[in-house]
Parts: C-alpha cells; structure tokens; sequence
C-alpha cells in the first residue's frame, strides 16, 4: 500500500487485449495493432480516467515455427506498431498520463536507449518510462545475428551493467548545467558536465549523452523482476515492477521479498512500486461477467489454443481435443509445462480445458465491481500490490468496462484519484523527485 | 528538372538552424533544440507552406575535445532530441508534410530501423522517410563500445548490405497479407508472408518484419551519396539525395553522374531526386539580406571559430586571429583542409575571415527573392538540381523569411505547388507508387 492509501493503476495495451482471441471478438477492430488512432483513443479514455500510465510490453520477433501445421495464419501477434514510436505520437496528443514501452537490453545500445527514453521524456514533459527486458527467443535471437540467444547469467549480467550505463548517461548534465548566455557565448557551465568514461565487460561508453537532464530527472524505470537475477536488478534500479503473481500468498512473498531487498541498495519501500498484472471482466451482475468471459473463450480456435500449449508441454495436435491431456506426448518442454502436466492431471483437465486456461495470460477476475475492488483492495491493503497493472483482456472494451463499472467503486472506497497530483509520471506514482546524483 | 515541372523543397531544422551562431540569435530561443514545442512551431509553418518534408540530421555522440581550450562549453550541438521520436510526435500533430530522420547504419540492427521506420509510416499514414548515414567520427565510436571507428570501406560495406537487409523486412508481407476474417480465424494468407532468411557478411536476419506492409509500400530512402560508395547505394537504393554542390557547375556534373548510375539497377532518372542543401538570406533589398547575414557572422564567438577550423586545420589558437592563415600550423588534418588552405592563400584570407566562411556549412544564398528564385531556377532548369533541401540559417527566422518572401516568387513563376498533390510523401515528392516486389 502506497503511502497517501491510493493505488496506482497503469494501462497494459499490447495488440487488441490479452485475450488470445481478442482479434475475434465482434467489438474489436481486427486491424488495430497497426492503427495510431486505435490506440492513441485508449490512451486518451485512460488519462481522462486518470490512470498512471500506459505501457507497451514488446518483442522483436514473430513466432517462427507453424506447430501444430496451420495455427501460425491464425495468429494476431503479428504486426504492430514500435512502442517508442507510438508513445512519442500519443505522448504529443496527452498531457499527463505516463508513457511505458519496453525495450530490450539485448539487442540494443545503451546509448541510443539513454537518447529514445530521455527524448521521450522531453517531448512528453516528464511522462517517459523504460520497461527493462531481457530477449530469451530463439525467433528473436535469429533476427539479430545470432544462432543462440544469450543464456541466463550472461543475459541478466549484460541487462545490469546496461541499466548503469543508461543512468550514468541520464546523468551526464546537472540540471542546471546550460546556461545559454547569449552575451558571453557561454552555452553550458563546464563544470556541471559528467562524462561517463564507462568501461565494463559487456559495454565501453565514454559520453556524454547529447541531451539534456530530463524533466523527470530520468525516465522511471520499470522490470518484471521475477527470477533471481532480474530481483536484483529490480531492487537496485527500477521505480515500478510489473510483477505475475496468480495468488495473494504468492503475491505477499514475492512482495515482501523484493522491498527487502531494497536497503543494501540504500533504498527505501516507498521508492520502488509492485504492480501485479490484472485481468478483469466485470459485469453488473455475476452472469454477466462470467458471459463476456465465455464469449471470448468460445472464440478461440482450436489450432491457436494447440500452439499456446506447444511451447510448454510440445505437440497434441494429434489427441482428442476433449480427451485428458496425455501423460506423455513430446513431454514437458519447460518448468511451466511441468505445473501445467501436473494442474490437468490434478484437476481431470482435457486438453480444450488446459489451453482455455491459458488464453490470456495473467491473473484474472471476473465478477461485479464490488466483487473485484473487495479483492483488489484486500491485496493492496495486506502487502501484496502498490497498485496493478491493468491487461484488459480486449481493447477498447475491458478498459471501457473497468472505467465504467470497477474505477467508480474503487474512488467510492476512496482508493484511487479524482485528479492528477502531477504533471509527470514520477509525480503521480508518488515517487520522490531525483536531485542530480540520486 | 521533375516532369511535372515543379521543384521539391524540403526544411532541414537541427539544432536553432545551420548557422553555428545560431543560438545567439536575439530572436532565437536558446533552449529550442530540446523543446518539443519548437519543432513542432516550425514543421507546422512548414506544413502550411506545403513543403514536402522536414528532415532532421543525426549525430549519435557530442565533441570529445575542448580544442581550442573552452570551445566546447560555446558549443550549443550538445543537447537535442532524438529525430525518430520527435518526428513520430510531430507526425501526430500534422497531417501532410514529410518527416525523414537520420540513422546510422554503422550503430544500429537493421530489424530496428526497418521496425522503427515501418511504423513512423504507418502512425503518420505514409509520410516516413529515412536518411541512411554512416558513422566516421572517434566520439560516435567510443560511445558504442568501438576504439575505432569502421574504416570507410568496410563501413559502406555494411550499409549497403544493412539498406538491402531492410528493405527485405518492410516487404515481408505483400499489401494484402492480413486477411484478418473473424469467421474463419485465418489471420493472415500464408502464401503473402515472405520470409527473408537474409544470411550475408554483416547481417544475419531471418525476419519476418513484425509490421505490416506500410502505407507507402516502403518509408522513402534518402541518403547524402557524396563519395564513390555512397553514390552507387544511393543509384541501388534511394529515393532522394541531399547533395552539397557549391556552384552549378560541379552541380550538374554531380546530377548527371548519379542520374546515369541507375539504369544498371534498373532504374529511371525520375526514380530519383537530388535535393541540393541551401541556406537563404532573403531581404526586401540586397542590402537588408546583406545585414542579415553580417549580424550573425558578428556573434560567432572566436573560440567556435577556431574549434571550426580545428578539425580541418589543426588548433589555430596561437596566431593573430586577423592576420594570414599560417602556411604551415600544425597542418592539415584532411581534404577539406587542405582545400580550405589553398582558398586560403589564394584569397589572402584572414584566420577570422576563413573561420567565417565555415560558419554555417552549406551553400548560402544573399539577396533578393528575385536574386535567390532567379539562382533556383537555373539550377532546377539547367540539369543541377530537382528541388532544394532549406538549411535556414536560424530557426523560425530563415524559415519565415524563405516562406514570406521566396515561396511567393517561386509561385508566381510556376515553381512549386500552392496544394499537395498526395497523403504520402512519395506522392508529393512525384515518385511512382511502390508495388510489392518493386
């Protein structure tokens, strides 16, 4: 729970929603993903809601393989617009709501992620936030030059020295360090400049970078920070945490692992934010929550339900949809698809049931606004969310829905704002501002 | 000459303008180069004029040395946006104009650019274009883990293969691929996916791209093509070439050699256009253009002058700033040098009056809108040139006067349009459209 007893509620809005067959659903504009106005419309109903910020998770690749034979066609994920890109565009048509795209810290520069967020958060006048990844596809791997992806240690080790690299670019420049005197011809104090002269084992950058100190001090950074590695990182440099618990014992834990992680760094709880992702589907009453679910699962093409399924637990292409799950197949092929083999076999599931299970992701709620804000508030009244990190299941529509029916129960409840504190994203999280070498 | 009779006019606006004193300006605001607001001021005007793009070049590093000793703290290149940011801001809020940025592609992955290019078109419905660059210099270089930067032809090299491996991903998927039919689930038509498998020297990229096929089947490709490599990539591969021609004559031998370079990639003269730079002083008399030019030679700093000059010459900080430019100093450091030293001695040139001429880079033009349309005309006319890239000097100020004075005058005389012909920036520009496969 954050400090002045209000959540913080940012908008997920990659493709047409987390729902595998938002594409199908007869509200949605199939064509979206690549369509400016389609989102930049989301975007304004999220700031006229008042919500944080608005996030792209991202990829730098399209599936490569067509397992089972056929699903690949019927997959939506694509074609999309760039998320720097996009958020510098609807950056130019908001004033306050926080700009969050992902980038990744293997397949890029330090310094032309410094450059992207820090323009990003001049052009937005301090709403820029980076989502710090790391790439594990082999579709993304083989788009960049390489055979492999980069294993796990090298990954996260490679992503930490990148986050240094880009803060100490961020901090080129006091704040004050342009004069601009047009008498003397002094454009910038000397003194206030820091040159980085960087020099580690996965980047050597000098600097410094050629922008000045944004308006936010830096960008706010945000990661996922679920495995050890990206815990560290997380608690050493990231604002905001996205964070993928299913249940609230999980939630507590991982809660009250990653604040206290945060003294060696020299941090306090209140400076880092835990964001668990949430799906919702609400409803006036109970029935009509669970029906817009059910509509959205009948949606889902069988071929397209087999292929979520083969990254974790291999081919069933060739078993009864209807049929349990078979005990074999091509077998597990990750930790994943170990639980998942283990929930259908406690749970009696057939194979349409175990993919349907699947079709969106994250944690989900369904029910009236009452019924979800009471769940809502329990996790962020007893140590599991700062707030949540909304994955409507289709878009516009979810968000529609959670404006219209969960926001106005949740500000009855006197847990989320009215009006804006702030003119930057740092402002209305409630983090402290930066002074120039925080 | 275009076949349509009309020349193309684009609005080069980095920085505060081209002049290096720029911000010094009494009616230049001095903080500019990282005010949103600024840019988006002027590519309005130069929306309304109906110009046919803006362009923004790039530099990813700043000055490494302080050479002459506090020349870098009057250096006003220090801090500015990022041009695929800004322009995907500034295409949000205009309609018509063309937006080119530069990349480099001695820095980047070529999936990137071809990504973040592909979706500027598609947020600005067709106006993207991008300005292929190679990186030469030591402080771009040392921000990106190198000692060294490419030598110049393995450098080309790359770039070549780079602009060949992007142009692959923006065809990855022909005009109708995304069949998106809710009834069926097909997504897209598989037989429209192609994928490139690109395996060569420097790249190694599968794809496909994960955007669709743009609204100009392909952003526009513009490159400065100068040297022998750039000009055989720019005859493969460009659409427009910002030339640096300073008197007709090399103009024209510069046109007729690019122009008779196509047709051994199977292409025609109209396929391409070759923009000179020009920087305009325009006054309702001779003299007030005159004076114009004169106030901003007078706010060149010494310093700045020398630091100028010392990339070409050597540091010059010993001798008297107005007597002879010393034969031998510490030398010259590259052609342009020695070119600027034989002017030099030819003209009797002082090393005030030699750092002057420097001052802002490209052809200028001093006069009347008569005067400078008259210059135009002929180049246009006579073979040299099929449109001009505007340098202003300072910004808003040389782009108000060229559009308050010189556009008028080229109007009269039929020069150029008075409404744009297209949505796209290809259309404008008078390129046929692209068919898949083109």
């Amino acid at each position: 729970m954050d400090k002045d007893g209000m959540m913080r509620i940012g908008l997920s809005m990659r493709y047409l929603g987390y729902h595998m067959a938002a594409w199908r659903h007869p509200e949605v504009p199939a064509d979206g993903a690549i369509d400016f106005q389609y989102f930049l419309d989301s975007a304004r109903k999220a700031e006229a809601a008042k919500l944080d910020m608005i996030f792209f998770a991202d990829g730098i690749g399209v599936r490569a393989s067509d397992t089972p034979k056929g699903s690949l066609a019927r997959d939506s994920k694509n074609a999309e617009l760039e998320p720097l890109t996009l958020l510098a565009a609807i950056g130019a048509c908001t004033s306050r709501i926080g700009l969050v795209a992902t980038a990744s810290t293997t397949y890029n520069e330090p310094f032309h992620i410094a450059r992207k967020y820090a323009s990003l958060d001049h052009i937005s006048g301090g709403r820029a936030g980076w989502n710090v990844v790391t790439s594990w596809s082999q579709q993304e791997a083989w788009n960049f030059s390489r055979d492999e992806h980069l294993g796990y240690e090298e990954r996260y080790e490679r992503a930490d020295e990148f986050v240094d690299v880009v803060k100490k670019l961020w901090d080129s420049w006091e704040d004050d360090a342009f004069i601009r005197n047009k008498e003397t011809g002094i454009f910038y104090e000397e003194s206030r400049l820091h040159v980085p002269h960087h020099k580690g084992k996965h980047f050597s950058v000098r600097g410094p970078l050629n922008s000045a100190r944004t308006p936010q001090g830096r960008p706010v950074i945000v990661q996922a920070g679920a495995a050890e590695a990206g815990r560290e990182i997380a608690a050493k440099s990231a604002d905001v945490v996205y964070s993928a618990s299913f249940d609230i014992l999980s939630a507590q834990k991982y809660y009250a692992d990653l604040k206290g992680r945060l003294e060696k760094y020299g941090r306090t709880a209140d400076q880092l934010l835990i964001m668990p992702g949430l799906t919702t589907y609400v409803g006036r009453t109970r029935q009509e929550a669970q029906d817009k679910f059910d509509q959205l699962q009948e949606l889902i093409d069988p071929l397209s339900g087999l292929a979520v399924l083969y990254s974790t637990l291999g081919d069933l292409s060739g078993y009864d949809l209807d049929g349990p799950v078979p005990e074999v197949a091509t077998g597990p092929v990750s930790s994943i698809g170990e639980g998942l083999l283990d929930m259908a076999r406690r749970d009696h599931l057939t194979i349409r049931q175990l993919y349907k299970l699947r079709a969106s992701g994250g944690r989900q709620l369904i029910g009236t606004a009452a019924d979800i804000v009471d769940d809502m508030e329990t996790w962020f009244k007893e140590g599991a969310a700062d707030g949540f990190n909304l994955c409507p299941a289709i878009l516009p529509g979810g968000l529609d829905d959670f404006v219209a029916l969960i926001l106005p129960e949740l500000r009855k409840r006197g847990l989320f704002r009215t009006e804006y504190a702030s003119s930057t994203l740092r402002g209305n999280l409630g983090l402290q501002p930066l002074r120039f070498g925080d």
